[in-house]
C-alpha cells in the first residue's frame, strides 16, 4: 500500500530524535501476554483511559523510564473466550492510540508458519510486511485494497542485534485454511499466518504511528498435525519463547530513538 | 450470541420511553451514501468530531427535529477507492458511538442475496439477524464466537408498516463467495450477504446501542453473473431504491420511541 504520506514522516521525522517514551502491545490472547506481563510487573489499570464497560484489559507499568502498557481485547461477554481476530483488534488498535499516545506499537502473537519458509515451532519471527489472504474483492483496486500489502516500521539494528528470522505475515479472521486462503497466502509468498496482524497495520497506518510485529509459531501450516491441535499443544512453550524475545526487544528499545532501531 | 445483558435492557428500557433524536447511518461506500446525503439536505462536516487526519467522511443535518448523521470510511489514502470491509466499518461504527451518542444506528448498504430464499435485484431487506462466514475457528466457543450471532434490534412496526421482506445476513470480507464460505452461509440459513453488518452488530453490541440494517440487494449469489460485474451494473438503481426505503424508515422513526418501533 505504499509508505506513509508526507505529513506522517515529518511527524516520524521530528519524534525519532528523542528516546523512546512510550511503548504499546496489542495481544489478542490472555495466555500470550500474561507472561509479558508477569514479567515486567505490569498491573491492570483499573480505571481504563480506553473506555467504561468495555472488556477490554489494559496493564500498565515502568521498565526504568519506558512505560509499557499491553492491551488485550478481553473475553467476548457471552462466550468467555478470548475476543481473538481483526475486529477486536482493530478496535483496541485504535482507542489505545487515541487514550495512550504511544510511540511505538508492537503487535505480539502466536501465528501458523510455513516449515518450507524455513520456520520452526517456537521461532519467533519479526515480520516485515503484513497482507490479508481473506478479503477477495475482484474489482481493479479494490483487489490491492483486499491485499492491504503494509511495510512494517524498519528496525534493521533490532533484527541485527537480536539474531531474528525475517518474513512476511499473511492475516484472516480464520484459524484453519480454506483452498482460497493457501493460494493467497502463497501467492503473496508470506511465512507466517496469523488473525490480526494486518488489520494491527491497518489502524497504525490510519493514525500514522509506527508498528511492529513478533509473531511466535505454534504450529507449521504444511506439517501433519490439524492446526487447531497444534495450536492448543503448543501453547504454553511458544508464548514463553514470545516473552523472552519481547523482554529483549524491550531491553534494545529502553534509551534508544525510533531512528535508532 | 444471545440478548443484551441485564444492564443494558435496562438502559434501552429507560430510553426507549423518550423520542428517538438522533439516527447513525454507517454506510461503507460513497455511492449508497450519496443519494440519502442528497434527500436530507446533509452537509459534511468539516471539523469531524471523529478525529483529525482520518478518511472518515461525516454528513449531518436535521429532519425536522430528528438529527440524521452518515458516516462513511472514506477513500484509501493510497488507493482512492472505498474503504470496505469489516475493520473500517467496525472502526467507524465505534468512533461515532463515542462522539455522536445516537439512539439507534442504521447500517445501510447493498448486498448479494439468494434467490431461492425469494430475493430478487432491487429487493430492500430489512435484517433479522447477523452472522460471519469467513471466521472459521474449530475450537469449541472460538466457533461460535467465529459465527458471531447477533440480532437486529427488533422492530415489528416498522417491518409492517413498510411491507419489507425480512432474512439473515452473513458478513464476510470478500466480494467473491469461496466453497468454505457458500457452505457456512448455507448452514446458517443467510439469504443476504455483505462485507460490514457483523461487524457493524458486534460493535453496537459492545457499546450497547440498537442497530438495524438496511440491505438492498445489487447481485443474485446463485444467479448467472459473476458478482463484480452485476454488483457494478446494478450499483446506481439499487442505492437509488436503498434511498427510497431509508427515507421511508426515516419518516417513520421521526416522533418515536425505540419501543414504538
Amino acid at each position: 500500500m505504499g509508505p506513509h504520506g508526507d505529513g506522517d514522516m515529518e511527524k516520524v521525522e521530528s519524534e525519532s530524535h528523542r528516546p523512546i517514551s512510550t511503548v504499546v502491545f496489542v495481544i489478542a490472547m490472555q495466555a500470550e501476554a500474561q507472561p509479558l506481563v508477569n514479567k515486567f510487573g505490569l498491573s491492570e489499570t483499573s480505571d481504563s483511559p480506553l473506555g467504561k464497560g468495555l472488556p477490554w484489559v489494559l496493564y500498565q507499568g515502568l521498565h526504568k523510564d519506558l512505560r509499557i502498557y499491553v492491551v488485550c481485547p478481553g473475553k467476548d461477554a457471552a462466550l468467555g473466550i478470548d475476543s481473538v481476530g481483526t475486529v477486536p483488534a482493530s478496535l483496541i488498535t485504535f482507542a489505545s492510540i487515541q487514550a495512550l499516545q504511544p510511540d511505538i506499537l508492537i503487535n505480539a502473537g502466536t501465528c501458523g508458519a510455513f516449515k518450507v519458509k524455513g520456520a520452526n515451532i517456537g521461532d519467533v519471527f519479526l515480520v516485515s510486511d503484513v497482507v490479508f489472504h481473506d478479503r477477495r474483492i475482484p474489482i481493479p483496486m479494490f483487489d490491492l485494497y483486499g491485499v492491504g500489502l503494509r511495510q512494517a516500521f524498519s528496525t534493521p539494528n533490532l533484527l541485527k542485534e537480536l539474531n531474528l528470522k525475517i518474513g512476511r505475515l499473511s492475516t484472516g479472521d480464520s484459524l484453519d485454511m480454506s483452498t482460497q486462503d493457501e493460494s493467497l497466502i502463497i501467492s503473496n509468498d508470506a511465512t507466517l499466518k496469523d488473525m490480526e496482524g494486518a488489520a494491527v497495520a491497518y489502524v497504525a497506518e490510519l493514525l500514522k504511528v509506527p508498528v511492529i510485529f513478533l509473531k511466535a509459531v505454534t504450529d507449521l501450516i504444511d506439517g501433519d498435525k490439524p492446526a487447531a491441535e497444534e495450536f492448543l499443544q503448543n501453547l504454553a512453550m511458544v508464548t514463553s519463547a514470545l516473552e523472552e524475545t519481547a523482554t529483549k526487544v524491550i531491553n534494545f528499545i529502553h534509551g534508544k530513538t525510533l531512528s535508532d532501531l
